[in-house]
């Protein structure tokens, strides 16, 4: 039989939903403290309690048990740039100390939180962003061929040595947004980076097509430390090309492109072969390309809920 | 200024969100009693407290005012004919003693309502689903035409003389969908009835791009008791026609159709011209066509999540 269409998603959306069980999900909650910084009214993420307690914190955190909230607790008048070193002397203390198997992942990028606002608030080491369960924003394009024979995909596999989901298929282009960068230009970086897709032709043809968000409990796939959380944002983009126009592996991340049939792709789908939030966005694709429709698709209305999870945590504007 | 778009999502949307306020939206669930039936181990909608008050309940139903549910007790072996056919008879004492306004708007419609496993548990009249908050469907036409000059949307607007909403713009093609019916057939059906355009090439050019969803609190707008509440599915289908293909109203709910701009149309939206639901399809729309990003809406977001909204009761599968 195969994975069903909802089971992938909530592979990627796994994290309780309030109206299913709410007993089951406030007793969830009691896993995990509020991350907070000082003067913003709102909690960015939730921090398993055993971080909680693994964690070298320094003065410039309070744990509150009672309420289950993490502070980061900085002069009233500081800004992203305090905010965000205070933060960093930290994990670079638990990064020394060897204190978390994540942190072991280091990738030299930064990513941001934002407030209520959508103001910029902080950024911090993109490994270690689940430790704090904040939000992270990505960007994820298809690209596509198609004629009177019907659509094809553009899908990549992941090269054999990657840290992450080695050898499993991909979307055509995706990339994380670090600090300052926007959906749009990130997304153009990484066709260039990833597929070798020239830079007039892509910023010519890609079209935005909205995004797709989840919340996210990290397993064993992800490597590292069980449990973390994973909310994220993924800004969806469609390429049409023209058969001519292949994309190639650039960076060594993409062992090779091959242009799969529809129901090529829902074969690798149902069978697991797909990195689980790829997935996810190759069935918003299918949905919004009338490919999987209320008719055929049993589950379509969940499905097409969880796709689009309002994530409890303030999240960035790009404007 | 006008209306922001998620000013005009949340008109629809405006049922609270229990992450954005949770001692709110428990004091708020207060007003209201949990519409079950027997046997069935959901809550299928939500009953104001007002609405229990006066309606005339029969011996088939069962009021706890603890537990606050109201719960239709139909026999063990009841089937969704039996249950269609308690429910009537209670509506239509209702009718009699002139109960509710909303029960004026008699459509002699069927709506159907669904179980958890999006199974068919019964139908009532379409004007008295407010009443019991159940989950209604719908499916969306936007009818386009592209060029080298951009892209162009048919809009009607509505009869001076509707019950509901008269005089306002409106989707190119929408209705309700009635027990038995599927999302396909009926915006079929509706695009002859409403807009005149031939069977055939409706069916041969329409595509399904999934659907929106939202948890209305009507207000006076929609004629009747107000507070009363609903959850709703619209299926939304784009059709992009040719130049020469004009849609002209058939029966007698639409004034006219015109050929609007982008720019006419956001200009309309912000002036707060067309009924609350359409302008949330026009925004999917928008989106999913790459008019509306990231980058130029600063709620875009929060908006995205609102059009998927999550339902808190079983919803149908029509697969």
């Amino acid at each position: 039989m195969g994975k069903s269409n909802l089971e992938l998603v909530i592979e990627c959306d796994n994290f309780p939903y309030y109206e299913d069980n709410r007993a089951a999900y406030t007793e969830n909650l009691n896993n995990y403290h509020a991350f907070r910084v000082s003067g913003c009214d709102a909690t960015l993420g939730y921090v398993l309690n055993s971080v909680i307690e693994k964690f070298p914190w320094t003065e410039h955190w309070a744990i509150d048990s009672a309420a289950k909230t993490l502070t980061l607790v900085a002069p009233a008048d500081a800004d992203p740039a305090l905010r965000s070193k205070l933060i960093a002397e930290s994990i670079a203390e638990a990064v020394k100390q060897g204190t978390f198997e994540v942190l072991k992942g280091w990738r030299n990028e930064n990513y941001p939180v934002f407030g209520p606002g959508g103001e910029y608030l902080l950024e911090m080491e993109r490994c270690a962003s689940c430790l704090f369960g904040v939000v992270t924003y990505g960007a994820h394009m298809t690209a596509y061929v198609e004629d009177e024979t019907g659509l094809k995909l553009w899908i990549p596999r992941r090269a054999k040595n990657k840290q992450t989901y080695p050898s499993m298929l991909d979307n055509t282009v995706a990339g994380g947004m670090c600090t300052g960068e926007k959906p749009f230009e990130c997304i153009v970086r990484e066709a260039m980076e990833e597929a070798s897709l020239p830079e007039a032709e892509v910023r010519h043809l890609i079209r935005a097509r909205g995004c797709v968000t989840y919340h996210h409990v990290r397993d064993v796939r992800a490597g590292g430390e069980t449990g973390l959380l994973q909310p994220e944002v993924e800004y969806v983009y469609d390429l049409k090309l023209d058969a001519s126009v292949i994309p190639t592996p650039c960076d060594n991340e993409v062992e090779e492109f091959k242009l799969l049939s529809v129901a090529e792709v829902k074969e690798a789908l149902a069978k697991g072969e797909f990195k689980p939030n790829c997935a996810v966005v190759i069935i918003d694709f299918f949905i919004r390309h009338g490919l999987l429709m209320a008719e055929t698709e049993p589950d379509f209305l969940d499905i097409q809920a969880r796709l689009h999870r309002r994530l409890e945590f303030p999240t960035a504007s790009h404007a």
